[in-house]
């Protein structure tokens, strides 16, 4: 394990100057040294195996190699995974990440951002937060790479790498409607982002397509700021009424994984007296006596093609934006089916 | 949304130049600046809501204000919720995180250590992998701040945030033992990192002072490379020779995961047939159905206290190294019993 090496022990071991050494290492063929002594510099330099100062690197360059990462949790599982394929895909590409964690709020979204333009991160991956529209707005007049996760703004335009939501949601409620249920509830966030509203109009639009009417009761929209007592109050709406619905599609797992727990208090048997379908698996998920039917999406490819484009665009500023939309797959499994029907 | 502000700025508000807007900015008293002119500068540095370029900062403070957390794998539940909680305590103190995944392997431990000091991160939180002493003598020779969490090497003096390993082991299987269990298994790793060591030698000494014996085949450890199939021939070992156990002591979360699989599998049912108890909680037991027996780790002490001691060091390069060793709880539910006994 050795000692850091510097510019001096480079120069010591040639025989010349620390100016010269820099000048050969940062300037290259435009040193001005003699290309004899710039040979002897770099074959030094990789014997001993010299790494350049990063900071000093990247003033001169104006890159730092960071990316900034903002999700809305880093410890909720769909995030952590997302950015652990970030990562791996980033270090590949000499970058690191810096992370941080809005809360879906958009006042701290907007701290994380100033935060880390201040430590000159070279370009952003955000999922961004409701009510962010100027952040993305203020990146671009900044002329600030970056690329939104997971939702983005329609009349935004700006790099981005999404799932078809409505698609998926319209599949998964297809498939509740094919295995027998009319009555089908929705449980999804109150927010305005637009993956979420693409959620609710895809569970619309299967009910629409197979001409079945959507209650009012059967659409709930819970605030992100308590969880589990919104569920709670859908759950009751949905199945403790007079007339309980048939299945819930849950529009994402952790509105499932509320929702399944208190399913069991009411020791209701999803897969008998109620069907399931979630957005996104769990772990969770793993020993649920009914096997899950969700919603996979492709986290690998959601977060190769953000670390692509961005490092696309921190590389050329003037690269055109890239939209990527990617399709989730319907995982099939004994909870979108009632055996008491 | 503000453009950024720049020394520029300042010095055209005041009218004044931009070396003497620096000089105050970043000199204060001793800047040479008459008090009215700084008074002035500063006003408008603030009333302009100023940020310094951080970058140039930190070359003058010799500090980047960013932490470099190294860990097994950020997607891996408990350490994304300890990243979280160190992003939050950071947050607070101004630093920002760069986080990066070793997989257990020493080899790419080193390849992060070296990348994050050549971004001249401040300092370091790190959960070391099994042979990585010597990088950790590196990172004391070179003087750089660390922290290590989860686990440490007991031969070399560091600072580091862990907690009572073999105390939270022996009170487990002591716990199976009160329930009336006697013949009782243990999956562990099979590395010589000091944590794990210490969760064998809990198990081993709670036995003996129960005066049980404990058989060779009863001890079980998995290498990380291969983890299905590791638990799986442990788990036949244990419960499907002639004699098989009546109680298994997990020592990870993710062997726990892996095994219950299996055993369900097996169709024997924990809680009757077989007792459990796992270090840490996961979300997949969430809705197992015998409620499990864990030791809970005080995630959020573990984090605060790393990210205090680690900006303490940081601070004072010769303040004294502390070592904090926090207890953990034994959640005690319906899985560490075993009905059909």
């Amino acid at each position: 394990m050795k000692k850091k090496v510097s510019l001096k022990d480079i120069a010591k071991k040639v025989g010349v100057s620390t100016a010269t050494v820099s000048y050969v290492l940062s300037k290259g063929k435009e040193s001005g040294v003699s290309a004899e002594v710039s040979e002897k510099v770099k074959k030094a330099a990789k014997e001993l195996k010299y790494q350049p100062n990063q900071i000093a690197k990247s003033l001169k360059m104006g890159k730092t190699f960071t990316i900034g990462l903002i999700v809305a949790d880093i410890s909720n599982p769909f995030f952590a995974h997302i950015a652990r394929i970030i990562e791996d895909e980033a270090t590949r590409l000499n970058y690191t990440v810096i992370f941080g964690s809005s809360d879906e709020k958009s006042d701290k979204s907007w701290d994380l951002i100033q935060f880390l333009t201040n430590r000159q991160v070279d370009g952003f991956i955000i999922a961004p937060t409701e009510n962010s529209e100027k952040q993305i707005k203020y990146l671009k007049e900044q002329h600030i790479p970056f690329v939104l996760i997971d939702r983005y703004f329609p009349e935004i335009s700006s790099n981005y790498v999404v799932i078809d939501n409505f698609k998926a949601a319209y599949k998964a409620v297809n498939r509740l409607i094919e295995t027998g249920n009319q009555q089908i509830g929705i449980v999804a966030y109150s927010n305005s982002l637009y993956h979420m509203r693409e959620r609710v109009r895809g569970y619309k639009s299967a009910m629409g397509d197979n001409t079945l009417e959507v209650k009012n009761e059967w659409l709930h929209e819970i605030d992100f700021s308590d969880i589990k007592l919104g569920v709670k109050k859908a759950i009751d709406e949905l199945l403790l009424e007079k007339k309980p619905v048939e299945a819930i599609f849950f529009a994402t797992n952790t509105l499932a994984v509320h929702g399944l727990k208190y399913i069991d208090e009411l020791n209701l048997k999803v897969g008998e007296d109620l069907a399931i379908v979630s957005f996104d698996e769990g772990e969770a998920f793993d020993f649920y006596y009914c096997p899950l039917s969700y919603i996979k999406q492709p986290l690998s490819e959601l977060a190769e093609n953000a670390v692509a484009i961005l490092t696309k665009q921190i590389s050329d500023h003037e690269a055109k934006e890239e939209q990527v939309c990617l399709e989730a797959e319907l995982v099939i499994r004994e909870s979108c089916q009632r055996s008491n029907s």
